[in-house]
């Protein structure tokens, strides 16, 4: 035991009325809510990045976080897996999830860099033998090193290109070998400057090439977890490719992928594109791609990625009433990328940026079911739409714009507005959260 | 002649030292660039609603325009076009674009509505047959009237749809008429405001529906014209369905209609969803939709569309760079979907707003050309991906992870960054704008 | 007695389980919360323009709203001031507020304005001795008439500002006579399109000048309300003066007036100025302005003023909790500057809109109180800033560089950063919201 | 003589249809623009931190340049000053600005860093001597150590306070050493994450104080030069205090030292407020604090600082405009608080960027001045506010409410609206760029 969380006790469910710090108010791993556990619905990671890689920066200041683990050894890499397995252990994660860059110190050139890569894995498969976290999914870095600067599999330079898909190839194997459950593209590089030194038609072709290998190795080495792309608009990079999740369902169609990859959705990234968070988990769901999500918010004021722990049970319970309705997580889960504020020094806020977050979830996804157990919602939905539900309605879409226009004048059709009722159905929601 | 525009001359090329207010000092009709003339390239539209139906309210004041033909008769429609074809000559305007609710008054129901619309189709059809003003585009305007609060295509009600393919109909016929070169369709209602009232999915399969019935159409009249979806991300509803370019090519890749669609993109749509003008022109070149353009510049710090006329040269000269890049136009044109300002209410200033974007086009057209035929951007471009070009290059392209793994390490590949020259390629494109 | 909300019943408080959606849940008006009742706390007021003046158009479409008293009669104004009062007692709101143009049909010129102006106050008037609902403030509108396109204070042309310098005398008589408890003024369309044709130096000079006069009247009335101004960024104008609490409290102290002034701080106006709702509450509480609230939610994506029901209790509690701080309203309230959604069309939806908003707020409130009267939070302040009570630091904060200089040679001062703690304020937060 | 630049020529003014790279178009120094050379008017300066200590780094990655300098010994420092001065001779810039971080190495307590800063000062003196560069401004650099994470002066630990005053004096000493022509303060960490853990009220009291103290040590030690506030809404806090010109005139007001301190207004800055530049620039000469200008660019659609090279003149005309009828510069200058993109990496970008940069400045300097000298647009402006010149308009500036009533009635005042006449003075704007 490391004591870097020296004095911190595993949190356990204590109730909404303690008013313990240390504990779950809300996140009771094994209460059944529409039939599984809030574990088994919820599905919560740590992502390691965050908590555990990030020094605490900002484009105005270093670093502010003191961790005995910062350093680029193996035996700094086998700490910080320690502290990271003990905080799991303090929070009851039942989840991980990681880039390369995270776990392994960096190395000189590839061969290094997958040297300590395997030794690393090894040591945490070893740990993970002796806990219950599971890995939710494994990810590559390929936009922190300033050989990614102008992309990986987009990059002018053919040689980036190989570089990053021999790298994924390692991240692929690591994560089959630890038994992830998904396997996550995140495009950090992905996307352009400027168009004066862009070529967005090539640089599309060796993205959709690229996507068609992962997909084909991961058939061939049998991993049999999903493979996420996750959308981001803009940050890095002016224009990010993967912009929203409409965006990717053009480019999966375009490629013929749509049945291949699905979209690990990010509360921040959706709001960076203008859209709500519950907006991309329902177009997700509709198109057939929902996969899994990237838990966390951002500040609706400040133009960048704030990627805070999560805080408003309303906007959460929207979120997770999506998921609800597409019938839940498969392989997918609650990632919680999101960091601690820099001024959140202490050990404890790393813990106590978890605990409240994971209440805030557990509280949404209780609310949300009661609200889809109600029906009400869906019933007003349903009752919205059933003119469309009669065989004159579906015989009408069936036809076409002249028969229309006969039948609009044979029938002297007037259409009429009917209320939309959304004070009322916020008001129904708010009976709920 | 009406006298609206009494004492006002016709605008002729004075050249660039003229001090005429009332003159084009670039924009040059028959002047010779890339082998057309600038007329042939910027295919130049007035629109009715802005120039002849706004009355110049906002969502804080109504009315601050008088215009003698404002009211709702056929007698007071003729005068309006009257005016209109008074004001394409004083501008020596080639096209203009309609939708029907501009032209005709309303009636009372669909009957009265197209018998209307047929009666001013007829009435605009004699103007231009003394006039050299063709018909860019024709719409249907489904958004206005309280009977599309809720949508159009993807109205819960199958009443409303009905109402909106049969005046899709009538407009279409309007349009092959006409001689029209396109046919538009903006979702102007076709979003949701809640997520809590809506089905996504419903709503998606109707307006795919919607979109194959009028492209069937199109074939069943004969009509030549292209038809064209234009994106918009917000605004009047809080989630508008056609959010950008890649939306909407997703949205036709996904009911099979990308041969038979393109798009009519907005400066102002574009910035409102986040993207540069140039960025979806060049997306939709390279998805091969591109199809026509709606001029207008959008305050980049006013979250509303505020349809102001063009009046940076360097930004439009991007945007006809995307455009030449692309080969130019073949069916589509530069539609100034713009609104002089409700301050601006003198008759002079609706034609003062036209040449001064006139010549702001114009302007950017010529630098766009003159930086094509420098050919120092293009170069540059393509000697960024040169690397892509050799045979090792594409064969690795052509391969899979394992192998270029084993590529990766055989070959040592340790790939080093290499300057984006972002500001060079910025200082050359100011040598010519 | 209208039929306007035939079958609508008094909403009453029926607690927390209610499922009747015509009662409130959580507004308890004589509920007491720290010493006073909630009624005495929140202080409701309806906002006469949204809910009774506002046909439902937004910048795309027109009218969706059938109300019979809309036309420009006094008959139909008194008819409007009928249903408002049936609305007011079925909601049991304490307050209302208008402004002249939303009580009175518009007049050919100043002194019919005026006279009808008389003759609905003294109608109101006469409503009110029947009633227990009083008048939070009223107000003039200066910004949706013609007249007022450039400006009304701040107008180039000084008969604009003649104009609004004497409606606003009739509507601050208009407001003593009904026994208002402040007087507003929202410079609707004090601001600018373009720097190109204006003269900020002369405008504020115009409108410094303008506040004068009003708080002179006041005085010479013996008007005992308060008076306020309504900050606002943007929208109707590319750029409104009274940007944001901080502008107004320069502008105030430039014109000395800063005890003379207070400030009507809008939810949605401190999200447009990039702001949120606290910040300008807790701005104005420090700087010793805060006088009144209009109570809305904007859409933090769409970039206009959407003047939604709140419908977010731990946004609203983080209001109250600025509120409560700074010791409570005094003259001021809670205005609901919102309004129900263009398609909700029911008289029932006006009825729920404000229901539901009731709530959110009482809701909010109860929240707020409960963290006050815990103590939690406002110890957790006391103690991060505790080093600034010792005698050591004021002295340093009394001296000068130099001697600070030297101080921290002295003592060898190098400090280290200490833990900000957000997230664990957060949770905090959250077990009481 | 170190290499950093080999093979770079010195930038020497070329005129406009010069294809030379490594020339100026526009930028003549020596040419008199309005009576004065350009080099006086636009007093250009090269910012220290983003040329020599930016590493390249974002959010999402880490360093992409390699610079010989990087590192953290005097001997570096040096090596750094020496590139820095073949820079300026290089581009012939008349000015440079510093932190003292970006000029130092930091030591491990205040007393190396001022030694430290003692010997870089005296290095930086020497070369002065031998060069034609001055000092445009000198500052603190108060954000970047994590001791500042909680803010300098505002923050809730006295020490740093202390800290923070003691630094401060040691840069106004080594500014006014150097013969700094002013003195920035820009609050890098005065601002807040979460209103829960601050007291606004005490942080803006120890700002206030602070600022007078500099003040105060100013007149102490005789330093000719100005105080400059430079203004910014957010970035690095969620909100930083100094949010605009607004906020800062208010806060100079309120501790009554608007006539000891002006501004230092970025672009950028001014964009993330939602603001123009040239309103910031309009209101700061309109309130008399007008002082100096950190030129660059800000991406309109990025919602962080992005620090860019300006390239648009149409948009430096607009600012220029408002320093030249301001009197143009006295103190101040244009300072390039801009930085080569990330992928920028060759030292010739460096030069290329501030080549570009200078010349778009040109262009818009001698655009504006042609424009002022024009007189068309003041002419119009004149025009339009004209009636207030009149000795009636002016009696009734200087009456009252009711006596303005009176008026109105007496002289049947009704107002008709006049053109604001937007396009044409945009189009007479666009004849000048």
């Amino acid at each position: 035991m490391t004591d870097f969380f020296k004095g911190i006790p595993q949190i356990r469910y204590e109730g909404p009325n303690s008013t313990n710090e240390f504990a779950f108010r809300h996140y009771n791993p094994t209460e059944v809510v529409m039939g599984k556990t809030m574990a088994e619905h919820l599905r919560f990671a740590i992502a390691w990045w965050h908590s555990f890689a990030w020094p605490g920066g900002d484009p105005f200041g270093g670093q502010t976080f003191d961790r005995p683990w910062f350093g680029d050894t193996l035996d700094l890499a086998k700490l910080k897996a320690d502290v990271a397995f003990e905080m799991f252990d303090i929070l009851g994660a039942p989840f991980f999830c990681f880039h390369d860059a995270d776990i392994r110190p960096e190395g000189r050139d590839f061969a290094e860099n997958t040297r300590n890569l395997e030794v690393i894995v090894d040591y945490i498969g070893e740990k993970m033998a002796d806990s219950n976290t599971k890995l939710l999914w494994g990810t590559a870095n390929l936009f922190s090193h300033r050989r990614f600067m102008s992309g990986a599999a987009t990059n002018p330079d053919p040689e980036v290109f190989a570089w990053s898909a021999a790298t994924v190839k390692t991240c692929m194997d690591a994560t089959h070998k630890l038994g992830g459950a998904n396997y996550v593209l995140w495009g950090g590089r992905e996307g352009y400057e400027t168009l004066l030194n862009t070529d967005l038609t090539r640089e599309a072709e060796q993205a959709g090439r690229f996507l068609q290998m992962v997909v084909d190795y991961k058939h061939k080495i049998g991993f049999k977890g999903t493979i996420l792309i996750e959308p981001k608009p803009q940050e890095p990079s002016k224009h990010q490719y993967d912009y929203d999740v409409a965006t990717v369902y053009g480019f999966l169609k375009r490629f013929g992928l749509e049945n291949e990859v699905k979209v690990n959705i990010e509360q921040g990234h959706a709001i960076l594109a203008g859209h709500s968070f519950e907006h991309e988990l329902a177009l997700a769901a509709s198109l057939g791609i929902l996969g899994s999500i990237d838990m966390n918010r951002n500040d609706y004021q400040s133009g960048w990625d704030t990627d805070q722990f999560p805080d408003s049970v309303p906007e959460m319970a929207r979120a997770y009433y999506e998921v609800l309705k597409a019938g839940g997580f498969t392989t997918g889960g609650t990632n919680f990328d999101a960091k601690i504020r820099r001024q959140s020094i202490d050990p404890e806020d790393l813990i106590l940026g978890h605990v409240g977050a994971m209440d805030v979830c557990a509280r949404a996804l209780k609310a949300a079911a009661a609200l889809l157990e109600d029906g009400g919602l869906e019933a007003n939905r349903k009752a919205r739409y059933a003119g469309w539900d009669t065989a004159e309605a579906k015989a009408m879409l069936g036809s076409d714009l002249a028969s229309i226009e006969a039948l609009v004048r044979a029938k002297g059709i007037n259409p009429q507005p009917k209320s939309g009722r959304q004070e009322r159905l916020e008001n129904l929601w708010n009976r709920f959260v």
